[in-house]
C-alpha cells in the first residue's frame, strides 16, 4: 500500500523540527513590492549557518571546514515580504559523509508556506577546497533532526 | 557657559528613545568577516521604516508620502558582523515641515557604539516627487521622540 | 539510438545564444572570498530582465504582466567572485502560454561553466496577480532564442 | 579675492579624473522604483575597489594591508535605476599617511550629477587592525589622481 505523495503547497512550519525567525529589510522587497528570489537565499543561508553556530557553539564564519553550497532551489508558493517577520523551518533530508541536504520552508504565517527549497552543503578543507569528512561537532546535530521516515 | 561637546564614542544605547532590535544576515559580512558599510545603510532604513510603521500603524511600503533620503552618512568606530544580533538605537535629531533628520547608533554592545549615522528624509508625493507636508501620522510620533536639548 | 546526456559542467558560453556581461561588485564575495550564492540569482535576474528589456524595448521594471519566479535552481561548479568580470548565457528551455522557463550559465572563462540555473518566470496581471497570457512583445524574443534541439 | 563656491549639483563626470562604468541589478531598486541608497555604497565600494584593484595589479580582496571604511556619507540630487547603466566619477580629495579621502559622484547621464559621495579609507594591520602606513603601490596611485586645487 503506497503512501499518496503529499502535497508541497500543504507543509506547515509544524512538519520542520528547528524554526528560525527572521525579519525582514525595507531592500528586501523589489519594484513589486515582495521579496526579490535572491532574498530567499539569503535568508534560507543565515537559517543554517545561524542554527550551526549555535547548537555546535562554534561561530558560523570559523567552522574548521567550509560548508559550501554545490546545489540549492526553491519553489514560490506565496508572497511575502518587508515588513513581516518571517520563519523559517529547516529539516535535514539527508546526511553524508562529506554533504548534507537541507529542506526549509518560509513562512510568514505558520500555516501557509511561501517557499519551499532545498539545500546541500559540501564540506570542504579550507585550503586545498577538496571535500572533507564532515566536522563531528556539525554532524551530531544534523543526525538528531534528520528525516527518519 | 558652554557645555562640553560629547564624544560620539561614548554613546551609548540608552542614550536613543527608540531600540529596534534587527539580527545580521551571512552575506552581511565581507570578505573581511565584517558587515559591510552598505549593510549598516540597509539596516538603519530597515530601522525606521519599520518602527514608523509600528507607530503609525500603516504599511512603511504603502505611506502616502514617499519618504526619500536626501541625505546620510555613518561613523564606523567598531567592527560588527554576523551572527551577532544588533540594536540600532533612533533619536529625531530636526523635525521640519516637509523633512526629518534622524540620528541612529548601531550596538552589538549596549555600551559600545559601532556606528553613529545621520539620515535625512524628504516627504515628497507619490506621482510628482515634488515635496509635501509631512503626513500627520508620521509627524506626531516623530515629534514625540525628537531631541529637545 | 539514444543520444548519450550531456555532462553539464562541460558546457562552454557557446552553447547559450544569449551572452550578457556583468560586472561582480565589492559587496558579492562573503566571508569565503567567492561569491555568495544569492548574488548568482541576482545576476541571473538581471540578465534575464535586462535581455527583456533591450529586446523588446520595454522598461523590464514596467512591463504589461509581472513575471513572478515560481520556481529556480543553481547547480555550482567552480568558485567566481568580484573583481572578476562575468558573462551569463541565456537559453529559453520551454515556452508555454503564460510561463517560460530559461537555462542560464554563469561564466568567469567562456570554458569553464561555473554554475548552471534553472529559472521560470509565470506571468500575471498587475493587480490580481493571477497567471495571464505572455505579453506578445516577450513571447516573439523567448521563441526566437528557445531550445529546438 | 575668494573662489565662489560650486554648487555640487552643477557637478559633471569630467570634473572627475577617473570614470568606472558600473551596471546596475534588478535587485537593486526598491519598492520606490529606484536605486535604494544602500545600492549606491555597494557601487562606490566596488569603483574604488576595482580602481585600485586595476592600477596597483594587486587583487583588491587581498591587499597588504586593509583599507577599512572610517566614514562615508552621500547627498542624494536625482532617482536612477535599473535598467540604467552608471558611470561612477572618482576623485581624491586627501591622502594622510595612513588614511585617504575618495569624493565620488554618480553619474546616469554625464551631465546630472544623480548623487555626492565622501568616503574615508584607514588602512589597518590585516591581524591588529591597527592604522598602519598606506602600501605604498596604493599611495602613488592616489596621489597621481589628487585634487591639487
Amino acid at each position: 500500500m503506497s503512501t499518496p505523495v503529499r502535497d508541497e503547497r500543504t507543509l506547515t512550519l509544524a512538519d520542520f523540527p528547528v524554526h528560525r525567525p527572521i525579519p525582514t529589510r525595507w531592500s528586501d522587497n523589489d519594484v513589486f513590492g515582495h521579496l526579490n528570489n535572491a532574498g530567499y537565499y539569503q535568508i534560507f543561508d543565515t537559517a543554517i549557518n545561524g542554527w550551526l553556530g549555535e547548537v555546535t557553539g562554534i561561530d558560523p564564519t570559523r567552522m574548521p571546514a567550509l560548508g559550501v553550497v554545490v546545489e540549492n532551489g526553491c519553489k514560490y508558493f506565496r508572497e511575502v515580504g518587508f515588513p513581516q517577520p518571517l520563519v523559517v523551518g529547516l529539516s535535514v533530508a539527508r546526511v553524508g559523509s562529506s554533504s548534507v541536504t537541507y529542506r526549509l520552508g518560509m513562512f510568514a504565517q505558520p500555516d501557509a508556506i511561501a517557499a519551499l527549497c532545498t539545500w546541500t552543503h559540501v564540506y570542504v578543507d579550507l585550503e586545498t577546497r577538496r571535500p572533507v569528512e564532515m566536522p563531528e561537532p556539525i554532524r551530531k546535530h544534523l543526525v538528531a533532526v534528520a528525516d527518519t521516515a
